[in-house]
């Protein structure tokens, strides 16, 4: 999906909305627990709900690795089912050496290889240039690169900095040496509030991919106040405050609500700036 | 595996080699592929052939992620063949806020999950403490953290620094605060050469994962000369130079040579050392 494309679909739904299918086999609903790949129903239903609401789904390779092959099948299978409008993460992390980069760019960019072509990929900024190219070989697709995250550890490492700045500013001056904004994305977790504006003086055009709103507490009006550009820059993630809002046998018609909460309050944002 | 029993197969082989497992389908012998699994039918053959000289298999998870469902199937299978007593090595490089990185425990660490118990993963330090916790769980389990990798793109972030030292240091300080020699390795290159000198300043005790000898042209004898400490310290793992040796029929046979020539050179080494 180009940048263009992605615009129109905000547009088109008034919604910023990325849904994230964490799906941990031990909170999902306990009737689906007889279907003979429960991961892949729940993420079925909540697809159906939800994509009214959201222009992105996120896939965190994490919950499909931890089940072995059954969940590289659920995952392979949620991929197939995305709607074509919607734009596709990778939630995967990766990162490696170039030949061994380009070989997880064919994990999730070439169906031929794997049966898998998501949109994007979220890749760790650690080991350099080489460990990112390889997925910005194919056209249209896209390297979101971890900037600064939303859980505790970035204190860590993240705020490392001497005179010129802070590593996560580093990684988004450098990287920007190496595609556009039409290729690129940043991840910036919601629980940083002020730190959107130190990042948008840096990367003013790129689109954002912003975890952490909901159970991590981030919120949403900080973010759009401080990280919003006028393309709407922003894809917002939330996972368990969406699906797991319900455990019972209407999780998905509670999940479709709480979607539509979220976009009915992005649809405000994104008139407050005209877009 | 314990620290103890790594040093005695090391003590025992003689050998403080890992051979890589990056098995790619396009450069494996062609009449592998005739058989159901060409890529566990080539690691299978390359495990016997070589297990006499080595004391760890490093299995690079993007290899078969990128083949998807029979790749994944290729790697558990291969998982299951390793020898006993080797250190087995999920080189993944994964790494994730800390509910997520749990999920990755349970990827490599967890058989009742995903059919494999690895003895280590490599883990990317980006995300902090919290991205690495998870793996430390595990009784007798290793994170191998990336510090200093053999790659290009090393010098993008790796060198950022201040008057306290680079990031690489930073990442060897600060994550001595979470684990210690018995459960944490890092991965230095072996393109690195001196660096090994600075890095046993700061953790003279720990083992050391190197990559980088052989194809990717680093020295074993400059790695031993400044990263060995008393107890060896080092697993320096070969991958291409060895498993692609050949690529005609005979290849498990110059496969084993290979892995032979290296493990006389290391001989020399802990001989050098009376260990």
């Amino acid at each position: 999906m180009t940048r263009q494309e992605l615009i129109q679909q905000i547009k088109k739904k008034k919604s910023f909305l990325s849904v994230g299918l964490d799906t941990d086999i031990n909170k999902i609903p306990k009737h689906l627990l007889k279907s003979d790949d429960p991961i892949f129903e729940f993420n079925k239903q909540i697809i159906d709900a939800t994509a009214d609401f959201c222009v992105s789904y996120k896939v965190n390779t994490a919950f499909y690795e931890s089940r072995g092959v059954k969940g590289w099948q659920s995952l392979i299978k949620t991929f197939n089912y995305l709607p074509k409008d919607t734009f596709s993460i990778a939630d995967a992390k990766r990162g490696d050496i170039g030949n061994t980069s380009a070989m997880y760019a064919d994990a999730f960019f070439n169906p031929e290889s794997s049966e898998m072509n998501f949109d994007s990929v979220t890749v760790a900024p650690y080991m350099g240039k080489d460990s990112v190219s390889p997925f910005l070989k194919y056209a249209n697709k896209w390297v979101i690169l971890l900037a600064l995250t939303s859980n505790d550890g970035a204190n860590d490492f993240q705020f490392f900095g001497n005179d010129d700045g802070y590593l996560f500013e580093k990684v988004i001056r450098k990287s920007q040496e190496w595609a556009s904004e039409e290729q690129m994305m940043y991840v910036v977790g919601a629980t940083r509030g002020e730190a959107f504006l130190d990042i948008r003086k840096l990367a003013p055009k790129h689109f954002l991919l912003v975890p952490g709103v909901g159970a991590q507490g981030g919120s949403l009006q900080d973010v759009c106040k401080y990280g919003m550009n006028e393309d709407c820059g922003l894809i917002v993630n939330s996972s368990r405050a969406i699906i797991y809002a319900s455990s019972e046998k209407n999780f998905a018609e509670v999940a479709r609500n709480e979607a539509k909460k979220i976009q009915q309050e992005m649809e405000k944002e994104l008139l407050a700036i005209n877009f």
